[in-house]
């Protein structure tokens, strides 16, 4: 190797000596649609666009990147929408999409494995006419892939009662930040050691890269109805949500709708949406026909208790798809609202939602900028989504700032400045609110612990200690870090 | 402070300066206690025993035995089975048991925070007239402690439904070996960051004290009923686990005898157990009155798809806590067959059960010691008792070499060398057949990530890399280990 070339032109010559010429992108013109990921405002050129197909393939590109010191991007399908897969400059972009392998579904231990490029939705559409399917169920799930879903701990509309990501994967192999291979969770009930699959389950592409999981599949329930109710009062949808869940009801879905997003819904998709009512929530049983009848007419008195206005059931499969409908196409339909929008991700306890929602249209009405509602209320995992003019001078700033205001309310009552869509680049300063200094130290020493030279999706999720002091948003002792070893990060 | 005192003596006396006279025990009279846990056989003496009753004391214990560069075991109640909270020489004792504060139920969140030395049964006790419950039931809830839950992850008979310890705690208070206090997981669905909360729980006492705990309760089912199935096949029996998993259903319980467990629960507790089956499952189903019928007839035609030969349906709770009282007191009862047994604790994917079971069957031939089994089978969490008798020679290195023969087994099969019962100083052995060099090296890592100078816990959970190695059951590379920065642990 020629010792007078940058380490960049080593290692994409290193790369190409392992990789096929078709695996491997250098050009500006094919680096494009690597440019970003889902969050389009934040762009990246990487060094070079890494394509492997196997995971011996991908442990070879980590262990070449490894030795050149040169950082490595890991990426899904794009899907994500804090920026987490945005490349840093002189980063080689690691795609993961071409592990595309399914195994057959192991009926035995109710699983299947897959690698990290399959896509959400391919896996319950081959497991499906077996009578099973994978629960998690991100909005993307069209397009995201696995691997991604595992970065981010993706959750989705039926997440309140079968769980995020990290609780339907049961194993996966994992590559260190040198290639070195982790075989981490089994498929027996607990495995010893530290619960490193669960470490990794959302750590954003910062501690390893998956190359391959087993995923657990659940039996497609019986029936499945959906219950439609609408309120005048948006305080009053949101305590019938606590007390729906406060009676021990686990609905598959328990979603809301404010007024701004029926009205945009309802133009959009045309699916009978009442346009008068203030709020919104579509509830989803799911299970055998007995059961499902039971929690229905709790479910029923409930929200009878708490002054529903108009009370709608789909039984048939049409109906149901019709409805959800709406709740599908609530982001795009806001977005034709305004020439710009501006999605948030937090979560509170469900319990503080009705005084948040009323505090989230005072921070609305205070910056002048309107912000429509549609959300995962069971979960209290709220997405406001700021409308806004970027053409129009500070309004993107303004919303930003609306933004983080709301992610503070978050924290303050007890919640957290992400709910599913990670934190990526675009919440990094949010995350100066959401933990004490001590905390982050934490979480930078786990990175050391995997990646010490910090060349696994560097600047990403945790922000460092110093970004955080200047914010003035972490407190700092007697003037100087808690933990003066950790400067450097 | 007299520097010419050994650490020792200093640290002492700086714990005496900080918690009342009562709360430090120096005396070895008063120690006693403390030398083991319910693993009896391995004992040891600490320099003192600290019992302090705040988070903020505990804090100060922490930050003493840091300064002093003393070892701290951290105990909750003592009734672990694998050693983990055995003194080591030199250490302070922290016993967590009277941290013992409940605060009033959540129930718009539906949990309960509780300090670490609550006992398991007491949270049920104590939410049960208000239709909740605390769901992960270790044998030992009686006495165990949330706080000893945590640290091992402990299961019961009815994880197979609603999880093992990790899936019922909500966030925790932790502190860490310096006596800096960590606040994990939230309330809220997901939490941005990589997951800690997981990480600690079942980390043996390796990475932070908790202090405090969000614990999830459930709404207590309508019903129970359980059936008693027993077969003349030891195979047929395990094939039907696999096939009532297999077809989706989830019992809240699933549990298995064989014929010299059964005999022993039989002249024990006389609950009329069929002394003449090969082995007999237990199988509890609860929810809605429906629910259950409906689950109960797809179980009892499985059963008879399998062979059953005596089935029998407990629907009254009289004769169903019968029925589990034989299961439930199957330890003592097979520890009265001979002078010593030896409790393992291994899992296995259920599939290969009947395999497993035949070899372990096998190994017991071969090294002349009889082995009884009562495990839950549902989960694949085996535990083989093997009887013997301390007072022959050599018996009780057979008991153990067997024991290990039967770990390594599993770890053959897919499966892994504990279930809910901890490493400890028990199984640091069979952690080097577990995992690779590259996967202990990790845990190594995240261990130093938490307690760089290894001060929590010492010698326990994750056997040294030179452990391994002179052990020949680690596959060292070229004559030097992997990691050459790690041969200190």
């Amino acid at each position: 190797m020629n010792r007078a070339k940058t380490p960049q032109v080593g290692v994409i010559e290193a790369l190409a000596a392992v990789l096929p010429a078709e695996a491997l992108l250098t050009e500006p013109e094919s680096m494009r649609p690597y440019e970003c990921d889902g969050l389009s405002a934040l762009r990246g050129t990487p060094l070079c666009v890494a394509l492997p197909e196997t995971a011996e393939a991908v442990a070879a590109v980590l262990a070449i990147c490894h030795r050149h010191g040169v950082a490595v991007v890991p990426r899904g399908a794009g899907t994500g929408l804090s920026g987490g897969a945005r490349p840093s400059t002189g980063a080689v972009l690691l795609s993961l999409a071409r592990l595309r392998d399914m195994d057959a579904i192991d009926f035995a231990n109710v699983c299947i494995r897959v690698g990290p490029g399959v896509r959400n939705l391919a896996i319950s559409q081959k497991t499906r006419p077996h009578g099973l399917y994978y629960a998690p169920d991100p909005s993307s799930q069209i397009a995201c892939s696995i691997g991604g879903n595992l970065a981010e701990n993706s959750g989705g509309v039926h997440c309140l009662k079968y769980g995020l990501t990290t609780h339907n994967v049961l194993a996966a192999e994992v590559l260190d930040a040198r290639g070195e291979r982790l075989e981490i969770g089994s498929l027996a009930p607990d495995s010893p050691g530290y619960n490193l699959l669960s470490l990794i389950i959302g750590s954003e592409g910062l501690l390893g890269v998956v190359t391959s999981c087993q995923l657990r599949l659940l039996p497609v329930p019986e029936e499945t109805v959906l219950l439609l109710a609408a309120f005048g009062d948006v305080g009053r949808a949101a305590d019938a949500v606590s007390a729906i869940i406060a009676a021990g009801i686990l609905p598959a879905g328990l979603e809301m709708m404010d007024r701004l997003a029926i009205a945009a819904a309802e133009d959009f998709v045309h699916v009978g949406y009442p346009r008068e009512a203030a709020a919104i929530l579509l509830c989803e049983l799911d299970g055998d026909a007995q059961e499902i009848a039971a929690d229905q007419a709790r479910v029923e008195t409930i929200l009878r208790e708490h002054g529903v206005e108009d009370l709608r059931l789909a039984r048939d499969e049409a109906t149901r798809l019709a409805l959800w409908k709406g709740r599908k196409a609530a982001f795009p339909a806001v977005g034709r609202l305004a020439p710009d929008y501006y999605c948030m991700d937090g979560t509170i306890p469900r319990v503080r939602l009705a005084e948040v929602l009323a505090q989230i249209a005072e921070l609305s009405r205070k910056f002048g900028l309107p912000v429509a509602n549609v959300f995962h209320a069971g979960d209290g995992n709220l997405h406001p989504l700021i409308l806004y003019d970027a053409n129009v001078e500070r309004q993107q700033q303004q919303a930003e700032q609306l933004g983080a205001e709301i992610l503070e309310l978050c924290v303050r009552v007890g919640g957290t400045i992400t709910g599913e869509h990670g934190v990526g680049v675009e919440k990094l300063d949010s995350m100066c609110v959401q933990f004490t200094p001590e905390e982050l130290a934490q979480l930078h020493r786990i990175k050391a612990a995997f990646d010490p030279e910090g060349r696994l999706n560097p600047g990403k999720a945790v922000p460092t200690l110093h970004r955080c002091a200047e914010l003035g948003a972490m407190h700092v002792h007697a003037g100087s870090l808690p933990f003066p070893e950790l400067e450097r990060f």
